[in-house]
């Protein structure tokens, strides 16, 4: 056995024709797809395993997801055989010849010692996109844009959003599992119109957590349309958050409007102690 | 016969699935589907006529494509019946449930006096959206953006197309047609790599003309990519318009990264005026 090197892959896609992140029989998903693409270009008998920062759920977008790999290190010094590339920059191009065109890899590089894409990540960034008019329906972007039929208060929106933020138990708003906590710390939990950027005229939240529950974002924005619409009050979503009660008046919302912005991690001298942390604190639930 | 008003049309379409603008038997076109969606919301018996500002090709997309329609007063008066709705915001409505996802009707209001979509346009603006390096391509917007596969100098880009700018004859970049004309005023032909908004990293060109000949744009852009990539200098696409020289390494590139932006027309007083002159000046030139 040769030493084994931890890669760091950062990576995109458009979730429209996936049954999801994770690997699924029979079923055309993320991992499917990534794993059998590095199991040609690694020449390894082995099928190669990620791990993932954000198991995106069917139809969900990702442009900021990470991941690692572990690799043997001669392995992955031979992708840069006769070549100027570096092995990383080898892996991308032959990944991007291999790949359908709704998965990216962005880059590979080795990774910090301790780092770990799933328990290293100190928190998830999501970004939750509605064109409430027809006049702000943009059909170039429409994989990843909810259209709503209505327009939407996101004033109101915006207020009933902070009641959410901080440390909670965020059962009102989780598909619960037996014997997993939905205590989260919501860090950011805002909507806004943006004038400028790429999301002018759109209805955007932005939701950030050290994890998520399963649905949990779903569900938040769920909860924000009703309110949006005037169909429920202002405080009715942090009111469900104190009673904890699965209103089944929170809708889910559709996957296609959202996207797993950004996954931040410490820097390379803390990512150890963090992933041990984490994986201590929160095993055995499922990170999303 | 009741009077007939003219409505002005403003509509978006992802051309990936469309085999360009103009109706072709047994192809799907848009403006066949818009012609099918209007007739069954009009309820006429004879196939409403639009008329188009940019008759794009296969695969080019539009966001700010302009259109216009003659309508008996009497059926569009009729298409607010029941409702608080105007007759404009009823059709966008109903055209929204009849057509697919690839095409979006912005807006339908009655038209200034002498109003036409074609022959009224002051100019037309598109986009071209090229992504140069694995870590720019973005899978949530690969329908409008070409993915190249070679990193592009876009000061060397800029310096070239800045010879292109003007009144002049554009045979070079231009797929003749007996008797037309190639002469054209090209006023913005530019490319940058934007820092901030919708298109931050990718490389864009902003190509303006009072109106473009067939394959134009796309002409110019691949005589942009030989000069970026170094194949050719800066002063070979210049030297060919003053040659005149349809040279054969002026590839026309791929229409999936093309985007008609935004036609403009004068205001309404000087409209009626521009229609005839152009009329009279360009006929039977068709306008692109």
């Amino acid at each position: 056995m040769n030493p084994v090197l931890r890669i760091r892959l950062d990576l995109a896609y458009d979730g429209t024709a996936f049954a999801g992140w994770a690997r699924q029989p029979a079923l055309r998903t993320v991992e499917g797809l990534l794993e059998e693409a590095l199991c040609i270009v690694l020449r390894t008998d082995v099928s190669p395993r990620v791990t993932v920062a954000g198991r995106t759920d069917a139809g969900v977008h990702a442009r900021g997801q990470v991941a690692h790999l572990d690799v043997d290190e001669v392995a992955w010094a031979a992708l840069s055989n006769q070549s100027t590339r570096s092995p990383g920059e080898s892996l991308v191009a032959r990944l991007g010849g291999l790949l359908p065109p709704d998965i990216v890899l962005h880059s590979a590089v080795p990774a910090p010692p301790g780092f770990d894409a799933r328990f290293g990540a100190l928190r998830r960034r999501y970004a939750y996109r509605i064109a409430d008019a027809p006049a702000r329906r943009d059909p170039l972007v429409r994989s990843h844009v909810l259209w709503h039929p209505r327009g939407l208060d996101v004033a109101a929106m915006r207020t009933a959003a902070r009641d959410l933020v901080g440390h909670h138990d965020f059962e009102a708003f989780c598909k619960p599992r037996p014997g997993a906590t939905t205590i989260r710390t919501l860090e950011i939990f805002d909507w806004e119109r943006p004038t400028t950027g790429p999301d002018a005229g759109l209805v955007v939240a932005t939701v950030q957590a050290d994890a998520f529950c399963h649905h949990m974002v779903r569900a938040l924005v769920g909860a924000s349309l009703a309110v949006g619409e005037h169909r429920r009050p202002v405080q009715w979503p942090g009111n469900l958050l104190a009673e904890r009660f699965r209103d089944p008046a929170v809708g889910v919302v559709p996957a296609c409007g959202l996207t797993l912005e950004h996954v931040e991690y410490p820097d390379a001298t803390a990512l150890a102690a963090r992933a041990e942390a984490t994986r201590a604190h929160r095993s055995p639930l499922p990170t999303r």
